[in-house]
């Protein structure tokens, strides 16, 4: 164990207070590592492109079009191919009127009333990730608060109280107190005097008795005071009627059951810890954003079959995918942010060392599916207002939209976001069938599913033609393998994209790997 | 300790649930508490007054002009004495080129930008606080998240880590990872035997292991897992250099210093849980709502001097702030909104016991302080968007604008909120003190404060010369002896407003008082 406050480490800071002042120890401290937030140091600074010199970027995803802003404005003359007839790649929203199609020609309409959506990939935006809020900030996309952790959105295990959902609030608050009672007497029974110093021991009951709300005798019991955390039977009111009623608190065996650790952690997380934002209107904001600038740069349609390289440049061999003609691009560089699911598949020039990497790497297939209900009754029956009750059911969670909060008329909830094992299942369902499992698991939460229903759309990441699956599935192994041989630029040819991140599945990774990936290839070609 | 799924209502669940489906069911759940949120059951209806029925309410602040409202639309001739010379009482909001003044006759002129504010009082909404959700959705006050838990801003305290902020989501792991690691390894050496199943406590260990993000011998250590929580030394990256690197945790010993449990606490009380709202563009859009509806029953600048009443009606006399000239108000009856502190002042026809009630409660006493800075250095340097950074100084917070993210030029936030034993030095202090106060502690948070400042204004609650105060403070024992008193009707006068409901210092509390008092106050009229 270490400790921020190690001698030298405190040292260091004192002698930098004392001469700098407090600006200075702010910046020593972030520069120690202590305040760092993000590889992003801004936006590359590339300039003096050779005269004439050219970049081919394939794939008009994030990481694409990040190349192609980035690489024009140092000078070079860039072109984009990308597969599909519009910008953004997985950055993607579908609304009324979108319809899309699966590898084996499924097709769904989509039915959304006017203004609801679903995002199907990337969906929220850590405050963290730096790099992607500088492009928002860059390209007008306007944000708004993504709400994560709601209080008072469910809990729900078909194991535990019967399978009832509960408050978050009220089975967290729970799990808290009795953890805190017991650690409060094993303290006191000095269990754990060799553990922790005398000093620490009553500083840490008397934390446990307050962040437990236990009683004088350390004990976890039912009280206004929890009902002031978990919720009250009759909350505090006004008037002659106004005292407020304790609720009931659960047991330690039921809140076992319920598995609550796991909620609580994932707010815990680092990726999904608040605050959160998301664009206003939809995700796909952020690439209709990229393609104001870089939009004149693309080829759609264009379905690349082979990336073949030289000592002289690079040769891109691609089918209109509508009418089937077959083009070659020329450049002298490329930078190929084509999924490695697809990319496994083409014809590619490189070294063996990066060929391996290419194929080394699965995709996991997330399911994502939207449902709109006539009206939010999450919100006007049951005060959930953004956020996400989270099940042991394959669906894993149901998730509440986080705009037009109070409004009338109907609304898209996430009606399932099922991965790993809960995913295939799922995708191997038709659409309607991935609908029936969504609103019979859902409404093990929410009674007023069936009445309220009016139409969902599902996307099975797996089964989508243009990324076959969702994003890369890095391990230790493959890790250790493979990432510098993905990463390294190959002759002309350099990867990018989520996979050539450690952010995998993040729009951030994809654009650090992208800026990573340019400020290679420009040195290099200045080098060359 | 009962059972949520104790047997009997568990059975009574089942019998429902086969007998009318599963809304029947959540109904039921709802109707036993299970899903309690609120006392308030929908706006009063009341209708029917008798012709010519008057009313004469006291105090144009959300208590006083709801019961306007719902009086009116009941068939009452109604008009609202205000001492101001602004409808809203405590819900108010200081813009740039407002001025307020002090009881000794400080005067501070607001400075603020364009667009930016302070709201001296009440500033955020619960998500279940439906009365006044209600009526924000009625008089279309626009709503937007107010952020609670920000896990990345700061936790401070003078005595912790050398003085240093830490951030909430590095010392608030740490505490979690510590006390997983005791508790698990308290039960692993069977200390806890007695109290603890052999089922659960296996359950338990996982629990402690998955919760504390213990390793495989259930200590707490830095890890790359752990930094997937408390944040990295170097995060995530992409391309050459992307690999991260953890950061080091902080001891059990220096997270008792921090005392991160209160700001831990603090999140999970049931009137500071996400969900949260704020009204766009500052808190008085509620007042401002309500007073496009009874604007027009408004007398301003009107001080009460005496409530009388006798048989056959209430007379309120009171004295034009302006021009000095007295006058009479008469009504059948009177909904007495003025707060206490000044109520206790006056002369009022009541019983012993309602006078004695009136006398019996303090009131608090909070200073808030608005600072405005050149820029947004928390969000642009920090990544704090919106929240609170938590200290033991007597500012207590930083509390972050929840508006406007990612802005350029200046924003102001809430640089100080004391309150008890905090709050009276800084009421004490001239306004210049103040900010010097709030500037001298508040860099120990953030060292651009002095750079950065522009200008800053403080309401000291205490000071404010028509509430003398900010709100009632009840305890157990003045509940106990004068509650029923003061809520109670006595003859044709009911006192409303937050001080006569268990919600003191909130809106809430304030509307609902309002609607139970108006409901009787109908009641006995008709009865009448």
């Amino acid at each position: 164990m270490d400790d921020i406050n190690a001698p030298t480490r405190r040292k260091l800071f004192e002698t930098i207070g004392k001469a700098g002042g407090m600006v200075a120890l702010y910046q020593a401290m972030t520069s120690l590592g202590h305040a760092a937030e993000t590889q992003f140091n801004g936006p590359p600074k590339l300039s003096g492109a050779r005269k004439g010199s050219t970049v081919v970027v394939l794939g008009a995803g994030l990481a694409g079009m990040l190349a192609a802003y980035e690489l024009t404005k140092a000078g070079y003359k860039v072109r984009i191919l990308e597969f599909q007839g519009r910008p953004g790649g997985r950055n993607y929203t579908l609304r009324g009127g979108d319809s899309h199609t699966e590898i084996d020609g499924t097709t769904q309409k989509v039915e959304f009333s006017q203004g609801n959506y679903l995002n199907p990939g990337p969906w929220r935006i850590p405050h963290h990730h730096r790099t992607l809020l500088h492009y928002c900030k860059q390209l007008g996309v306007q944000l708004e608060p993504f709400i994560q952790l709601n209080h008072n959105a469910y809990v729900h295990n078909t194991d535990a109280f019967a399978g009832k959902p509960v408050r978050y609030k009220a089975v967290a608050t729970d799990f808290k107190g009795h953890i805190s009672e017991l650690l409060a007497k094993s303290l006191q029974q000095n269990a754990l005097d060799e553990k922790v110093t005398t000093e620490d021991k009553e500083r840490l009951i008397e934390a446990m008795r307050g962040w437990g709300v236990l009683d004088k005798d350390l004990s976890y019991k039912s009280s206004l005071k929890v009902s002031g955390q978990r919720g009250y039977d009759q909350p505090p009111g006004a008037g002659l009627g106004g005292v407020p009623t304790p609720s009931n608190i659960t047991t330690l065996h039921d809140v076992l059951d319920s598995k609550v650790w796991n909620t609580m952690s994932f707010y815990f997380s680092y990726v999904m810890q608040t605050t959160m934002f998301q664009p206003v209107g939809g995700i796909d904001m952020i690439g209709k954003g990229f393609a104001r600038e870089v939009g004149h740069l693309i080829t759609y349609n264009a379905k690349v079959s082979k990336i073949g390289q030289n000592a002289k440049g690079v040769t891109i061999t691609y089918e209109d995918a509508l009418t089937g003609a077959v083009s070659q691009a020329k450049a002298d560089y490329c930078v190929c942010t084509i999924p490695l699911s697809v990319l496994s598949q083409l014809e590619v020039q490189v070294s063996d060392e990066k060929a391996a990497a290419i194929k080394a790497v699965p995709y996991s297939g997330q399911v994502k599916i939207g449902l709109e209900f006539k009206r939010r009754f999450w919100e006007e029956d049951e005060s959930i207002y953004g956020g996400h009750s989270f099940t042991n059911q394959p669906i894993s969670l149901v998730s509440y939209p986080n705009f037009n909060f109070f409004q009338k008329g109907p609304a898209v909830l996430l009606g399932a976001f099922a991965s790993g094992a809960n995913a295939y299942p799922l995708a191997g369902m038709t659409p309607e069938q991935r609908i029936e499992a969504a609103l019979a698991q859902g409404e093990a939460i929410h009674p007023q599913y069936r009445k309220e229903y009016m139409n969902g759309t599902s996307v099975a990441w797996s089964r989508v033609p243009w990324s076959l699956g969702c994003c890369a599935q890095w391990n230790d192994e493959s890790r250790k393998e493979h990432y510098q041989n993905m990463v390294s630029m190959d002759g002309r040819i350099v990867l990018a994209g989520e996979h050539a991140s450690y952010y995998g599945c993040w729009m951030e990774g994809a654009m650090l790997s992208s800026i990573d990936a340019i400020t290679r290839l420009h040195k290099r070609a200045l080098e060359a």
